[in-house]
């Protein structure tokens, strides 16, 4: 302040120019660089622009702007395989070194054989299987500190990095955008709530008490000092997808979100019940069509929906419905994640 | 701006003289007005001061900053009973009027009845009947309206007040020094997750993302035009008292709390997961020992604690052993109603 205050008055005026320019070259400058124009980034930019403009019909108080998002899929890479599914398959060993009954017991049987091709055969009921005995039982603090330990040394096996490198930029960016605009994000995931809430502040901004996800009921007890701990419970508390998401919504937020992203059929009705709100309103899906640079399912395939199993046609036609913007990653994103040049 | 600028630099050492006056005088102004000077008020200042002030050896960022309170007892008053019971026995007859049967079926038959003695006998079965009867099958709006209809009519007998002015003055305040010390506030309440957050806003500048309490699942719907709705259903998703409340702020906050204030044995666990974790901490009880502006019970009341139900010589001597504060409403509070001159 001293110079300034020296220079008299002339100072003053060149010191608001600067703060004006400032403020004007903020509001100018592009928010959402990782994105071609197109009507995926204008649905974006021209919700924001309604809902936090004083004056708007369709302005949203700050407290009130919420906006949700789904995880894998839609914020970062879920081919070949959810890494929460990569993490409990890893912890079997140590699942069955502790209870050795378990080795011979399906599906942890095929597990243990290290088989890949029997493994990737493993059905969603052998996986709810594996993920009760591998995400239960320990208390919340060792749960966490393993996932931590995990999630800093596993490596996607295609760009040989860690999973939480492999974020969308694009996405991202929308969650930098919505945030200063004054909009309170939160993960809303069909993957585990603990699991998520390890890394979700690091990798996506998104403190624990903004990430919602599937959650397990845990159990109050003591440790041999008579210091109190959680062990978490094999008891499903929330599901969180499909018609589960509007219901965690509902138990963790309690408000209806303004903006709602997904990739997939577990998030249809996210997307509806977003959409059923008053007032301006953004639904969007992504598409993964860009076998390239990431990977193509879904309506991209060019497979029945019976084969396709997350982003069908179905859904597709929804969304052309019910006025959702479906993001091509191929068309709508320069580039997909931030170690691209 | 421009009378400063036009009278030159002067002007500029007198407004920061004033900005600066400004910040002293807030630092200086007592943010605990209601509170006498004692070990209470003392306890909370201090807390503030070494988990804020920057180089502090006990300094928590602020996004780490999570206090909880329980409401009934806590925040507001819980005698001669709790407001939601109140509520839920005011819609007995409506939930009667469309279900005839239940006429004739007790608790139901009790409540109609009118007999006040026998319904000051009703069991907590007796009452989780009446409030899975008169808290679910409808819409969460439908719900919501109701509630807010209920509680800007309903009045208290003894003070002829509506419920949501007998909130305790002293812990408004507490709620806003906190807050205004970078403290993420949370209510944390064995009662209704739905019927609470209806009114915290308003009441205690509560967003409903920050109330934590008793909830039930819902269920995701359509209505006949095809809009989707969630229906509140009998079916308990966390029963929040007792060890359930640090299990739903494991759940909701996903962050051990650094303060939690509570009045009963309700509060018990909430307070003891607290004070279990590292730097400082602070457990507060709210002692119900003023007949004359409040009420007197627990303790205050000398009875054994067979009679006394939520806060007893045993949880008041746990306080003493481990440190908690005890708040005196007759000591320590200079005011209890904001309305009382």
């Amino acid at each position: 302040m001293r110079p300034i205050v020296r220079q008299g008055t002339g100072s003053i005026a060149i010191l608001c120019a600067l703060l004006f320019a400032g403020i004007d070259a903020g509001a100018q400058s592009d928010p959402l660089p990782s994105w071609n124009d197109g009507p995926a980034k204008k649905a974006i930019v021209e919700f924001v622009q309604v809902t936090t403009t004083q004056g708007s019909p369709k302005f949203v108080p700050p407290a009130e702007r919420v906006a949700t998002f789904d995880q894998d899929g839609t914020l970062w890479v879920e081919h070949p395989m959810y890494s929460q599914v990569i993490y409990c398959l890893g912890r079997v060993p140590a699942v069955v070194k502790a209870k050795p009954e378990l080795a011979n017991v399906e599906p942890f049987k095929t597990v243990m054989s290290g088989n890949r091709e029997a493994m990737a055969r493993l059905t969603k009921d052998d996986l709810i299987k594996i993920a009760a005995a591998t995400l239960t039982g320990m208390s919340v603090e060792t749960f966490k500190a393993d996932v931590m330990k995990w999630i800093a040394e596993a490596k996607d096996p295609r760009w040989k990095r860690p999973y939480t490198e492999l974020t969308y930029q694009p996405m991202q960016e929308v969650l930098k955008y919505l945030r200063a605009s004054g909009y309170r994000t939160y993960i809303v995931t069909g993957g585990g709530q603990d699991f998520v809430r390890v890394y979700a502040e690091q990798v996506y901004g998104m403190p624990p008490e903004q990430v919602v996800g599937t959650a397990g009921g845990t159990k109050y007890g003591y440790d041999k000092s008579g210091r109190p701990f959680l062990t978490k419970e094999p008891r499903l508390v929330l599901n969180d997808d499909n018609a589960g998401k509007p219901e965690g919504i509902h138990l963790m937020i309690g408000r209806r979100p303004n903006a709602a992203f997904g990739n997939s059929i577990g998030d249809r009705q996210m997307l509806e019940y977003t959409g059923a709100g008053d007032g301006a309103r953004l639904m969007m899906l992504v598409l993964h069509d860009d076998a390239t640079r990431e990977y193509a399912y879904g309506p991209a395939q060019g497979l029945p929906d019976s084969k396709v199993g997350t982003f069908t046609q179905a859904l597709y036609k929804e969304a052309m419905k019910k006025g959702w913007t479906v993001i091509s990653m191929k068309n709508d994103w320069k580039r997909i994640f931030s170690f691209e040049p």
